[in-house]
């Protein structure tokens, strides 16, 4: 079993991005929407939710834990993979990489909640990649909200994200990675205000596609990782009514959430 | 003491109340960012939160709890009083009556959290204050991140809060319950765009104001909350950047937020 967890359903964009690039393998999700959004939360708090996240994961079997959300990668990545035997995936080193890959000019921008940007871990990364580039990172603290409300498509969603992507095109970035697993059901709204030039990463999609290269690579993992016959679970640690209806338009069907007391 | 709490810091807006019409009376302030925002959580999440929140204010000796946060006295107010022997002041029956008193028409209108207009306490209170009054709820889950975030001035709010008040501009609404303590800071974006004949219910200063009248008939309570030279504390579960300046915005002085563990 592949684990996943996220501060809500968010990062089910990489759990569905999971499933279509390694359809035979199971995977368990948690949502912790008790202490949801983790955007806004101090890194000492994120520390502790991802830990007591890893430790529920590995309780219900998983074998490789996908932190699929940007405010915990970024915040307590490091430390799970001090705590924890197994392999950790975040979803920013492959899209660091694929991002220092596309650019021409090294211009990269980075949108975030505050958590992400406020890290610095992405410009970290960056620099040990590719030194000679340079990340102008943006914090978007309304988006979460706005895509958790459904207004994907919104005239006053727009308005904000042209808002949040102004000092971003003054810089005149060639690169910008969607760096909030939320942000992908934004990316008609993102796109035209950023200028169609502008190569965009997903980072939940860079994030399946590295595990999809690193069990191609690693057969004893692949197939520690199989187990036929197991259906995918979803847990949340809290369960209202407008979480439903945002997970399945991720995945475009009904998706039944178990809530669990953690 | 008197012991407040809410989800964050918006329950200042009730801190500041009490403490300008009862300043001899010290409190205990507790804001539950951890957990933060309390309005899109479950009916059964708030109940524990709510329960945690009043032992930790009581093992610092309030003798009487505010409920300073809409969607946790909606869901949770009737458990704590059931649970705990001493008063518990919630910021809805205050605004309730008051809007009975005010309303020429009957036609109320209540702006709050998905967690406060779904538990439909506020409906409930106002049929048994007013019967034949109409209660017309409006869900504005955006506002609080937007309060939160500082755009108190900005043109995105003004056309959200637009948005989510037409619907009850067309029930002709004479009164309106600003049902939730982050609201009373977007006060100038609603009164023109609700309409200035409208009267406004400020939730905060009805929760004070009932206090108030409360520890007048009742000497006996208001000096075993008496406690000379002890100055006023701030707790917080979680503390992140944006939280200091916001509290500070809303006293018109700098606090000092004291970071627990809970």
């Amino acid at each position: 079993m592949i684990g996943i967890f996220d501060s809500g359903v968010g990062g089910m964009t990489v759990a569905r991005a999971i499933e279509q690039l390694l359809p035979d393998l199971p995977y368990i999700y948690f949502g912790d929407l008790a202490h949801s959004p983790y955007g806004s939360k101090s890194r000492e708090m994120l520390i502790e939710y991802s830990c007591r996240n890893t430790d529920f994961l590995l309780a219900q079997g998983a074998k490789i834990i996908v932190i699929a959300c940007n405010s915990a990668s970024s915040t307590a990545s490091y430390i799970l993979r001090e705590r924890y035997q197994m392999p950790i995936i975040d979803v920013i080193s492959p899209a660091v990489r694929k991002a220092a890959d596309l650019s021409e000019h090294g211009r990269i921008g980075l949108i975030g909640t505050r958590a992400t940007v406020n890290s610095g871990v992405y410009g970290k990364r960056l620099e040990e990649i590719r030194p000679k580039s340079r990340l102008y990172p943006q914090a978007c603290p309304l988006l979460v909200p706005l895509v958790e409300e459904g207004w994907l498509d919104r005239r006053e969603t727009k308005m904000i994200v042209r808002k949040y992507l102004h000092p971003l095109r003054n810089k005149q970035i060639d690169t910008l990675i969607l760096g909030c697993t939320h942000y992908p059901l934004l990316k008609k709204a993102i796109i035209p205000r950023i200028g169609k030039r502008v190569h965009i990463i997903d980072s939940s999609v860079e994030a399946a596609l590295y595990l999809k290269t690193m069990l191609d690579q690693d057969t004893a993992l692949y197939e520690s990782l199989h187990a036929p016959d197991t259906a995918n679970r979803y847990y949340v640690s809290d369960l209202s009514s407008p979480v439903q209806s945002l997970a399945a338009s991720i995945f475009g069907r009904s998706v039944h959430l178990e809530k669990i007391n953690v």
